[in-house]
């Protein structure tokens, strides 16, 4: 069944928000009484649908509808969530919050997305809003900060890891919850260093991104500091780095004056560190690494990687028509290249996930894997038919040529949104004792599936181009 | 010519900087006295060998020699560069600068790892040492950050850079640099938040690596923020953001007493969050991270990615043979699947790799891409025939079967280390017109050096597998 979900306030965040619902195919209604908050949202919602199908090697669902109101009330009607997005001006968010309680359903979540605010004050005078704070892009980082009434906060912990966030329950209230405490302390001593013209607002990016950035983005500052203590431990690296809190390593203890020099300074800085591109460009920039880093952790499943792993294997697996459709995915960037189109490696990447989906359905899965059999392929005739680009739907039919024995030969049809046959991979396998390297017959349960698909393949007509070879000639 | 470094004090940090050295072909001589240090560095030393080679699709030149010595003065002598990495403790840095000064070459830099002590303290009694402070693990992050004489840190930047590094030489001398001021603003943060209870070690580490840490391993805190700007700049982004400056988001006034109670308690948490895993296994996941993430910012070139790419382009070419050799390189973790070897879809990114390479040698090469001409892979037949691993190395050699007129007909063979065929490329491509992405002729300089090649091959025995098709019999 669809949910649908109303965002109040269509700023950068409302507009993350509403692009995560939306992909992952809740009904999304809007609203915001600014005029341009329609098109402010689009230009998100462009970004996100280039950006966030490209972290999965399956298809999201459907899109979700999305409405725009005028009023408030039609635009909470039916909701499961309501999101408050509006700025950060404590009397605002109490108005908005009276109206969504009293016009509401009376058992939809209220998330706010404050950066600073507790629950304890946003419901000062009754209300029962959550603190849902999240960070920007909204569509593509995980983390989401609850704090508030933990029922409420589990029941909307389930609906965000549906939409393939990560919910993180803070234990206790606090100004500014953890992220952003974290970032304030690192935004003070950034402001210090380039007051102090001890670098350049580049260069202090620079030392982020090449050194601890890359560390932080896969295992936060803990588990990266156990690692520095060695084979002794958390408590021996304590034991070394604690007595620094006593040398004069920061300047934390005063607060830089926001002068209307500090404020030129920096904004000049950025100007020549980064002005020769749009925002627009930067956030593309941005998402196209975002999606790069996040793909790559998802081969050993650390922090975001293990969080789209998860959220893949919910997706509902393609439905199985003529021929068993063994891939629905889109072509992620990461797969193109100077031609400007998909390159040739990724054609045979995904008909290696076609393979891969069609060994599960033969049983020939995991588990059978870890039991020490598997398939290896031998052999792969690729005909490359029509080009394919970034953000393209991508379907996969696999047709079993033979299945008897050792040996599995199969066809796969990579086709377009159109229908129209972009590729063909023409792949024989032979099956593997894992132990031994060498080739061995199937279980017998795996043969017996196998079997009954080359029944049902059998009296197909068999692909013009199998067996054929790459013409020499002229 | 091979350089020669002196690591004098080798722990995990000068154990990095050994590892960095030797195998970007330098010749490495240890000074240290303790009994463990080669088996710490050998340590070091495999994981190392494990990850740098990964992150290029070039091999790296051959390891340089590695020797430990008794004596300081022997390790010193030739060497062009001295790296000491002792414990912080500045009467003892001072004792080794002297002998270092004393007896080595007169014109070595001599870099200090340092974290903390600033060059006017490393040199109070006279001496020439520079900071150069890498992050852990220097085998793998590109940032050094160095501190002191100009002239002596432009002479260390360009060595630096040519080992794959990133130097970065900091305005004004301050204690603990750059990077290790902004670790100290949120390591104290992070303190007070798990002595108050407001969330784990573990719940933490989310918090960044679910969040922030994916945007700073990019593009660090200053380009972040002007993004969350928007199209109105830095300056707005300081009026909404400056205020909060005075909010009470921060404990930073104070300093956590470094009780034992608070030792213990983050001590038990990390134990509760990795203690399932050992030292080594939690490196090698950091460094299979840590290559997957950089690999993937090649893409764009952003941070780390544009430090790999610009090493990359400064590695030698393959030396070419009877055949062209068009691909040399290391399998990297990242190629390898379930079955626990080189997925199928990575021998077609090599042949991909070997087909660009061989194009470039024709003049067939981005600025001619840059023109609006290329050539588009119509088929490809791969016949697999032997595992390849991670961290072996892969050549390859690259065979004209004709080149005329719109088409290049491509035999590659893929090759492990002891010269086996590992597997076998056959490849059709056809030249296109970008515009159009029609099929189209050759530039006349293009075709001429095609032929010349192909004359060449001509006469070259035809491979057994070219023009067959997969046999689609029992």
């Amino acid at each position: 069944m669809t949910h649908k979900v109303a965002i109040i306030g269509g700023g950068v965040i409302g507009g993350g928000w509403v692009a995560r619902f939306l992909l992952n195919g809740w009904d999304v209604a809007v609203f915001d009484p600014d005029p341009e908050a329609e098109r402010k949202i689009s230009e998100v919602l462009s970004n996100a649908r280039r950006s966030l199908p490209s972290l999965y090697d399956k298809a999201l669902p459907p899109e979700g509808s999305l409405r725009f109101h005028d009023d408030i009330g039609p635009a909470l009607d039916g909701a499961v969530w309501v999101q408050e997005s509006v700025p950060e001006r404590l009397e605002l968010k109490h108005k908005i919050h009276s109206q969504i309680v009293n016009l509401g359903p009376a058992d939809a979540i209220i998330g706010s997305s404050t950066s600073g605010f507790k629950p304890s004050e946003l419901n000062a005078h009754g209300g029962r809003v959550i603190v849902a704070h999240p960070f920007n892009p909204v569509y593509l980082l995980p983390l989401v900060e609850l704090v508030g009434d933990g029922q409420t906060c589990a029941r909307a912990s389930d609906l965000l890891r549906a939409v393939g966030m990560y919910p993180l329950t803070v234990r206790k209230e606090i100004d500014a919850h953890i992220g952003d405490r974290l970032l304030e302390a690192v935004w003070r001593e950034g402001l210090w260093l380039i007051k102090d013209g001890i670098c350049t607002t580049e260069e202090l990016d620079e030392v982020i991104r090449m050194g601890f950035g890359l560390r932080w983005a896969q295992m936060g500052l803990f588990e990266t500091y156990r690692i520095a203590g060695g084979e002794a431990g958390m408590k021996h690296f304590m034991a070394q780095f604690g007595p620094a809190l006593e040398w004069p390593w920061t300047k934390l203890m005063d607060v830089p004056e926001f002068t209307d020099e500090l404020v030129d300074l920096i904004a000049d800085q950025s100007d020549a560190q980064s002005g020769h591109m749009s925002i627009r460009a930067l956030e593309r920039l941005r998402d196209d690494n975002l999606v790069g880093m996040m793909r790559a952790l998802k081969k050993t499943g650390s922090g975001a990687g293990g969080v789209l792993n998860a959220h893949e294997a919910a997706l509902p697996q393609a439905i199985t028509r003529d021929l068993p459709v063994t891939v629905d995915r889109t072509v992620p960037q990461s797969w193109t290249d100077y031609n400007g189109h998909m390159n040739e490696a990724h054609y045979v990447e995904a008909s290696a996930q076609a393979t891969d989906r069609f060994m599960e359905m033969i049983g020939a899965d995991a588990e059978y894997v870890a039991g020490g059999q598997s398939y290896f392929t031998v052999e792969n005739h690729v005909c490359y038919l029509d080009e394919m680009n970034e953000g393209d739907r991508l379907t996969i039919t696999t047709q079993v040529l033979m299945g008897e024995g050792k040996r599995l030969h199969l066809f796969h049809r990579l086709l377009t949104a159109a229908g129209d046959v972009a590729a063909t991979v023409e792949t024989m396998l032979l099956h593997v004792d894992l132990t031994t390297r060498r080739t061995s017959l199937p279980s017998e349960a795996v043969a017996e599936r196998l079997g009954q698909f080359a029944r049902n393949h059998a009296d197909l007509p068999r692909p013009e181009s199998a067996g054929r070879g790459i013409e020499g000639g002229k």
